[in-house]
């Protein structure tokens, strides 16, 4: 194992303070609960919360800013933040319209977030509401799919509707609606490689591709023989094209998102044919990211999202946002 | 090698052709010679065109829009743009108030884009001007220095002058001083795999970093056993620190850039390195950015970036950008 760092227990702790101190302007961190929160604080807005384990960055932290969460709060690498973390991280962006929970469907994150919920809600009266983001179609039993990238969408569009000055019972409204109406599926060339651990979670061969990978390194659901980038893209986009299912003329956004240690060039390339699947699809890409927004660490590979729009979704997706990983610069 | 392509012949037309997909809204294609350009060009203004070999995405066709570049051209990977490719740039983007040139130190631009300048002002009378890009300490020679990651500061600010209505001989102007105000190095974990060859352009153990390597698998000018973050920052930020000499008290932007195959997370341990040899330094840092911008297709490893700043600088580095790798919103 090769990697920039100075330790393998100090990753979590420098990397928030290398955020910090780039980007001084948008983000504060509270070095002892490893939480990174925006830097004017507004009580007049319900308050958004995320974050879960380490390993995916620019998420969480990277999406704190105006227009999108208020707080994320890192776990060590891969593992979920604790109660106490979380709990902080709630009592710290408390705001008189309540707080929203945004958590990716993990069992750790899941209980950690529900726990804090529960104290600060039982102890302090915070207001409270959480959702969970299950967007990975790779598993079949929708109560078990995994949060992946489509949980920056519920970042974006919760994060403009609470700037509105929307109430938490809307701001939790629309979370759901995002989340009813993505679906992801990633695939990887290599295996991540936590820096603890120091080996790569999976083996795959030179000649080999993993269909349906996690963000935390879980193996996929198949591997098959190493492919093109239009075939990688029939094999993804299908999967959640059906799913949903995304209809002939249905909005979407895209999101062809790497999982770090992709170039960027091929992100393109791949964007290139899945532009093309839902073209012949008739699906309209009404806005397209490319780029590194929830990463593996240092996999190989990508994930594709689509989020099925409406107007409101449009609008809110549209809205100003000003964080590390996603400026949106107001229309004017 | 694994990549996420369809043949190595068509990389470059398919990242061209899913980035301008990706973005139709900033930017358009020209498929015949692989231009990207401003989708709004305006003749009042000085035009901006750069490029190079592909592999550095999202330079340079990720910096095309409003406040920086009015067309990238985009050569083979790692390979100039032809004379013609530059030339077709020159005529799509004319302006009334004349061209610039910003060219990265390489032979192969140098001759390719000053020959198309030569034909375009005998043959159509444009008015052309150009600069050069040499920011990398790791070469001693000055003339021999090539121009890497800093590159995107003279596109960020000279871009800024033009959009205010300046003219030629200013835009060139203080194109010269970014120039002259900056320095870089970088290094590498891994080689890079030009898709064309097929296998890292060089070797490297898992005990060893390369320090000094260019941004296309030029080898570095020494290597060194493995060290941490904090060592390999201090290597590199001493060489560029002392080169210009950045002194105490000195203003700077910083730009931590990866090269495209390194996680995001070490980037940022190694910017919380960098920043604590600058403060030590009394060197104070205005402005940061962290991630992958000028990347050397997958090869694993960073370079680092200094600006010395005066106030015209800092009033063209915080104006207006909007570009798919680069956004500064309007003060408002």
């Amino acid at each position: 194992m090769k990697k920039v760092i100075n330790s393998t227990e100090a990753v979590v702790r420098e990397l928030c303070g290398g955020m910090v101190k780039a980007y001084p302007d948008l983000i504060s961190l509270d070095e002892d609960h490893s939480i990174i929160s925006r830097k004017e604080l507004n009580v007049n807005k319900v308050s958004l919360i995320s974050g879960g384990g380490s390993g995916h960055e620019p998420a969480h932290a990277g999406f704190v800013g105006k227009g999108m969460l208020d707080a994320a709060v890192c776990g060590d690498v891969f593992a979920s933040p604790s109660i106490m973390q979380v709990y902080h991280a709630i009592l710290q962006t408390a705001s008189d319209k309540g707080t929203l929970l945004i958590i990716k469907n993990y069992t750790g994150d899941m209980l950690n977030f529900e726990g804090a919920a529960a104290m600060a809600i039982e102890d302090d009266g915070v207001r409270i509401e959480s959702v969970c983001v299950n967007d990975d179609v790779a598993i079949t039993d929708i109560a078990e799919r995994r949060g992946v990238a489509g949980t920056l969408f519920v970042h974006k569009i919760a994060g403009a509707l609470a700037e509105e000055g929307a109430s938490l019972q809307e701001v939790k409204a629309v979370a759901e609606k995002v989340i009813k109406s993505i679906r992801t599926m990633g695939f990887a060339l290599t295996s991540c490689t936590v820096p603890a651990r120091g080996n790569p979670t999976f083996d795959l061969g030179e000649g080999e591709i993993e269909i349906g990978v996690g963000i935390h390194g879980e193996a996929g659901i198949f591997r098959r023989e190493m492919a093109t980038a239009s075939v990688i893209a029939q094999e993804i986009v299908d999967r959640i094209v059906t799913d949903l299912p995304y209809n002939a003329d249905d909005e979407v956004a895209l999101l062809v998102n790497g999982l770090g240690g992709t170039p960027i060039q091929e992100l393109f390339i791949l964007n290139n044919e899945v532009e093309k699947i839902l073209r012949r699809r008739d699906v309209r890409v009404y806005k397209t990211m490319v780029g590194n927004y929830m990463t593996s660490i240092d996999m190989a590979g990508a994930s594709v999202t689509l989020l099925k729009l409406d107007g409101e979704l449009k609008r809110l997706l549209d809205a100003p946002a000003d964080t590390i990983a996603w400026k949106t610069c107001p229309k004017g």
